[in-house]
């Protein structure tokens, strides 16, 4: 069986995205441990990782916090207002930690290259999102071409594939998605607050609420 | 003065990056601590960095030892086989660290979009170098068009620059534009092995070598 990595942040994306990856190859999840304040999703990543059977769970440390820079991790995180229509605003928000998916990407590349692995794993999306740059097809095609010619495998001409499946679903899409691959929603953290229970109001909140109700399901998760 | 970041490694060719950057910009080193085996380099990229009056020295721990894959951290460093120009073999080397300079370019760009710096110095050769993909003019410019796509500044028209000022100098160019600029080459580090004294047999103490051989001075190093 071919190996994949998988970026798991403990997530509903990422989770889904772990959950379809796992149905075809073997897997080495990887997950950071960035000094964010919902590193509480680190433990969700483990429950995923254990869910799915996966051959090794990576967990990599990286000190963001000596850059800082976002909401995440040294300001404030606001609460995110919804409009009419439950789409978030526009323009880059707060919450984009500098640099992130690029980062996360590059070690995923060097696990699956240390490996043999002939894939990473990243559950970005575009549509139900928070504006992040990094979370659009420009940036995962681009990033593509640096492994092409920045990599071993990329010169050697198997260059390892960067997938994102969920890049273009809406976020109820990844929901029933999700549902049919068995994820165990409960379990997964999304929250920017890292609370004892999920706060309904940030914006990782707001999109994964979102999600359920035009899936029409009900999000397992506690909320305050 | 604007700002800009250095990716500095402690070696000769950073160090001469960072004399550099510094004749225009207030400087913020950035320096890995990637748990390579040569990791005495930092204590020479502390001392480039006081040299130099560095504005800030950011040294940042990313465990690549979870990842492996490199016989700079996993694997036994081989002595370089010097042929009879002094250049080097072909082939992606065994000291190759997958992903290495993506990693740390994309850290980079995070500390620059911290911190408002507009570019981000690398001190990538292309010439007389290990045949490392990411040292590439090619890897350089498609990672530059993954900061345009995929950061904050990039979307909104003031993308941080990757800067290589050595990608096509020399080794021996770079000996004279460090000596010029008053890099203290005694306490940089080139090393793989990391011992007391350089080994002089590893591809990187060959090509440092070959480098102050051809540029006609003394390398004050102390060698096996």
């Amino acid at each position: 069986m071919e190996r994949a990595v998988v970026l798991l942040s403990g997530g509903l994306d990422s989770a889904t995205c772990l959950a379809m990856a796992c149905q075809e190859y073997e897997i080495y999840a990887l997950t950071f441990d960035y000094g964010s304040k919902h590193s509480r999703e680190i433990e969700s990543a483990k429950s995923m990782a254990r869910h799915f059977g996966v051959k090794k769970h990576n967990i990599l440390k990286i000190d963001f916090g000596v850059i800082g820079g976002s909401s995440l991790i040294d300001k404030e995180v606001p609460d995110k207002t919804v409009t009419n229509t439950g789409d978030v605003d526009g323009g880059v928000p707060p919450s984009y930690v500098p640099a992130r998916n690029m980062t996360f990407l590059s070690l995923g590349v060097a696990l699956a290259e240390a490996i043999g692995a002939s894939r990473v794993y990243i559950g970005a999306n575009a549509i139900d999102y928070s504006g992040y740059p990094d979370c659009r097809p420009e940036f995962i095609a681009a990033f593509q071409e640096v492994v092409n010619k920045g990599t071993k495998t990329g010169i050697e001409g198997q260059p390892v594939k960067i997938v994102a499946p969920l890049l273009n679903m809406s976020k109820s899409d990844i929901v029933i998605k999700g549902r049919e691959l068995g994820v165990p929603f409960k379990n997964t953290w999304t929250c920017y607050i890292g609370g004892d229970k999920a706060c309904g109001k940030c914006e990782a909140c707001v999109l994964r609420l979102k999600g359920f109700k035009e899936a029409g399901f009900d999000d397992p998760l506690e909320y305050d």
